[in-house]
């Protein structure tokens, strides 16, 4: 099982002597972060999940605001001090998400590029502000950068008439759903719900794009790529037996939050143990009422929960995390 | 007047030589510490305070819901290594009020027992997560965790139909309430309000109800009981004269939160004296201010402010409090 | 060019010889610390640009409300041991801001007055308070105080009636902007904007007002009237590139908290340099953004946004300042 380290190896070689490489290794590195791994094989993968992905939406933007992104958050990371964190990709990964993010929710214009520009760069200064707030208790910052940068740019959007809104939700005043009473499962497509779940984190919904996010991970590491699965599957599974929209169950949004909250509780920041399982369990049943609240929050204002639920569900239970588990990765 | 202590010693060698009493008693605590004090007969009487007033207002639930939650986030409170806070009832509290307003606004059904026994539990680990943040300026999670939860449950509430809303407020645009101009104090009845502010506390209006709570109060502390009523005076009359809604008035809704402001700033976390009785004073009425602004704030998304106007104000009180009083408990 | 000089050393005696005379300096410089200047001779600048503002639009209740909560602010600053930022004027400048906004937004009547006194006596115990959490990463409260305590009135006139709504918002939901697709600069008023954009800083539109705040700013540093007059052209440039409300853009509404951010990140907190003049670039950019997204973001609730843009953005910048900068200001 040396996928992960042979091509490593040679290529960590490369990096270090070639400035050049060593960018693209940074920028590849940066995309894998967006689900904690810092491998840069894993990050060619989600890229080609992307560019599979975004055009086989019909949104080759969303790919190329993804590379974009993670590109000028790594170059402005460069200008940093703290090195250690800009070669694992850690300046990166918001970046990415922000490219991705504004190309599917907004007109594709000269003014949207510069904006993905912008919100690149400012959103590394949105991480070194959360990191070093979250610092005093030893937690990360997540995908917290991204969320807030994005919510802002989205938010103004309907203040400018230089940004056009293409898929925003319209603003509404939050209504009941009325429930089913029919079987909790007909018309939810629980693979769809639990694989689009995964793709989903990326903004993205096609079958093969979610299998190379699961080889992505599973390069990188397996425990992390069985959690992602599993994760999914309870929160698709929690939904449908709260009666959410079908819909959304079976577009995977009520599952890519819970997604990142399973790989975070459950390998990157606890080793595995039953403690640890119960507790990621809870979180990932959580993770998902935070998005059924955070879909009625936001709706008067129009803009989506983007991994806000994630952010939320996981800075909670990581914060006692140390007063909860006997051991715990940092 | 040795009503508490007398019980007190008998009970506490049985509580602490039997694991199943020493849970009883422990849960007692868990519901005393709602009013910050830390006394099983204060719980007892809280407890027979819930039962009266939720069986009058025709939903048992309500306060089953209590007994449930205060058990439940007891029991998860056992798998932390803090024992002196578990003693104390510090991890029962929030579970306490979960219980008792997850069936006041939702409809009662088994998906609805078992949101309780989840937010319980999830209750006790973001009261870990609010102290240790909080930890570092020295102030309490107070009921923030009970809050936020509930907060997530009802919003999450609109998202799915597994949930049906009974009683929460209808999503709606704020508008201008306008002035009546005749006297002030025409349509407000006073004792109604003053003493519905007291119960609504545990989200229960009887007159008996009251009367049980401020006996729990009086038997462990004699200034809560009097800053309580006090509080609750000085609230019932601001809003009067800020000419609030009659009805909220009378029910003691501009009232609650102020209560917990008055036993909080005059009692638990200050000895007594003019300085603080200025300090809790300018407290109590902008109390009453954040009640009338949360009112406001969450009329778009369709939930209860709950007892967050006392949170709110009392941190912003609380923090500063060694910068302006000579001396404070903490 | 000793104008701040010269009389300062005269005042500075008289003021240190009489009690009276000092409480006039603190409450001068009070008015000063808006934009951050702790100079007697820039606070009665400013204060002459206000009743001038104030008088032209009709409403001297602002001029009256500002020196009352100013007053107010710095007198109850007096209760308190840090006598330093006491007469540095640290108390009482978000007392001067309340009392320019609550006449602005509300009916002047003996309620709003005692509002005006409560909400500044408050203002300085949320400034301890936010004080006291900023100081675990070095940075200042700026004038959240002012904001949050000014929200807090304003959203509660909703909810009661001894206090009516004479220029809020109407709550609403947000629309799209629709963009015109003419010259970006047709109707655009550009100094209107840049000048207005000062002023506004404390509620108010008058040409000789503005002129009187930039000679206030150039009397204690020149380099804070630069960064002023760059900042709001930058930010007037950047609206109307991104075709925000042509009105807001020429009454100053998008420019005043840049003016701030710019002042602050430009010459408060760094020593200018080309880093910093980048990084200031970048900050008063995002701030224009955080505006339109804070419009949008309170539309529902019917209020206006008053410094916020400047206090986030400028908290974001200023947490990582250490990280970014080689040399910094506390």
């Amino acid at each position: 099982m040396d996928v992960a380290k042979a091509p490593g190896s040679t290529w960590t070689q490369l990096a270090n002597g070639n400035r050049g490489i060593e960018f693209i290794d940074v920028t590849l590195r940066g995309c894998a972060q967006v689900m904690f791994q810092n491998n840069p094989l894993t990050g060619l993968l989600f890229f080609a999940a992307i560019f599979v992905g975004a055009y086989a939406e019909g949104i080759p933007a969303v790919a190329w605001g993804c590379v974009l992104g993670t590109a000028v958050a790594t170059l402005a990371g460069l200008s940093l001090k703290d090195r250690a964190s800009w070669k694992a990709g850690l300046y990166g990964y918001n970046g990415c998400l922000v490219g991705a993010a504004l190309p599917t929710f907004l007109e594709v214009t000269p003014v949207l590029w510069l904006c993905i520009i912008l919100a690149s760069v400012v959103s590394v200064i949105v991480m070194l502000c959360i990191a070093d707030i979250l610092n005093t208790w030893k937690v990360a910052a997540l995908t917290a950068p991204f969320v807030l940068v994005t919510w802002m740019i989205l938010l103004a959007s309907y203040a400018f008439g230089g940004l056009t809104n293409t898929a925003l939700p319209v603003p509404n005043l939050p209504h009941d759903l009325v429930a089913h009473n029919s079987n909790l499962f007909d018309g939810i497509h629980l693979l769809d719900g639990v694989f689009n779940g995964i793709s989903e984190v990326f903004l993205i919904s096609t079958l093969i794009g979610s299998v190379l996010f699961l080889a992505g991970l599973a390069v990188s590491s397996l425990w992390a790529a069985v959690f992602a699965v599993c994760g999914s599957l309870l929160a698709v599974l929690t939904a449908t037996v709260l009666q959410a929209e079908h819909a959304s169950i079976n577009n995977g949004l009520y599952a890519f939050s819970a997604v990142l909250t399973a790989i975070a509780l459950g390998s990157t920041f606890n080793t595995p143990s039953w403690r640890v399982l119960i507790y990621t369990l809870i979180g990932v049943i959580f993770t998902v009422f935070v998005q059924g609240a955070l879909n009625t929050l936001l709706a008067p204002v129009g803009i989506p929960t983007l991994t806000m639920p994630f952010v939320l569900a996981s800075w909670l239970f990581l914060v006692p995390n140390k007063d909860v588990m006997p051991a715990h990765r940092q």
